[in-house]
């Protein structure tokens, strides 16, 4: 029997895939990283978390060339621009913390940083573009207007991000382990689905 | 509570994606479509069976144009490719198939056919190249120096088919509700991961 895998989430913007990787780390009893992941590379680097944050899942541009230096940067990479500091330091932390044992994680390539891992199941969570529009407004609160933008906006980013790091295609089925549309059918049905599959994959 | 849906599946080849819906249909009690479908193509058209069996999956090819006409043919798009001719005729008998109740079917770009249908679920099976190649030896009985250039060649010509038809990319997780990599788990936890979506599928 496999032990216990660590999951990675991707997921399309407004299509609850954050909220399905809480859901299914609260019924696993195992923890979950997401924004989490920032603070801990601020903590980790001493740079500031709000730097990081205006970076986070940001392809690199070096336009954003080491802004913020100061005395308490321990980071090893300041040569680099930041959204690659960022990188590689939550890189290092995905992998301490997929030593650690089981957990969530969402977004920053994780699929990707533990490529060479065994015991990792890789999730892709999407849905259809009504679906991810009405979750935006009712839930994330965009405003009617905004929300085919915004939704558009964030996903070329997340691509973007995903393409320069990985060197492969966000979105294609064969990155990942499973893919669900959970606009199809609700966010604890799509952590139904993960868990069958999960089941299987510890007993095989 | 939604119709119980038809189920169309895309492979990856090597991957089980065949196996596994003909196991899916089996225990559900609901029809089988794979091959068939050329029978019944060539049964409607008065096309003999072999010529479309030479044409099957393959995008359109000008050399292809009618090779073999005669008195029964009764396709009504006699001026265009076999391949052609042959994807019309199939998605005729896939939407009247669909119309009759829940059934699987596999390949024959069935998810676009049917996009227009509500209770439809998408599913696209694959697996790592190991997984396939290991299955495309012991399996199908390919000689274990042919199967990796057998593998690439099918996939690309399935993609090819398929991108053709439908001007989507095959793969893609979004075009399909549901894909797994059936090599991480096995035939028959694939066929559970599939009811478990469905399940939900129908009851939301």
């Amino acid at each position: 029997m496999a032990n216990r895998p660590v999951i990675t989430i991707s997921r399309q913007y407004g299509s609850g895939g954050r909220l399905i990787g809480q859901k299914l780390a609260q019924a696993l009893d195992i923890p979950f990283y997401d924004k989490e992941l920032i603070t801990l590379a601020a903590k980790k680097s001493g740079y500031d978390e709000e730097i990081f944050k205006s970076v986070d899942e940001q392809a690199s541009n070096s336009l954003l060339y080491t802004l913020a230096m100061d005395g308490n940067v321990t980071s090893g990479f300041t040569n680099l621009p930041l959204n690659d500091q960022l990188f590689m330091i939550q890189s290092g932390i995905i992998r301490d913390l997929a030593k650690q044992g089981p957990c969530v994680i969402v977004g920053r390539c994780a699929d990707y940083v533990l490529s060479e891992e065994p015991d990792v199941v890789n999730v892709f969570i999407y849905a259809d573009l009504k679906a991810r529009m009405e979750r935006a407004v009712s839930q994330y609160g965009l405003p009617q207007g905004k929300a085919e933008v915004t939704l558009v906006k964030t996903d070329k980013r997340r691509a973007t991000y995903y393409n320069y790091y990985s060197g492969k295609k966000w979105g294609r089925a064969e990155n990942y382990h499973l893919c669900l549309d959970s606009g199809r059918i609700g966010l604890d049905a799509s952590v139904d689905v993960i868990r069958t599959y999960l089941c299987a994959a510890e007993t095989k």
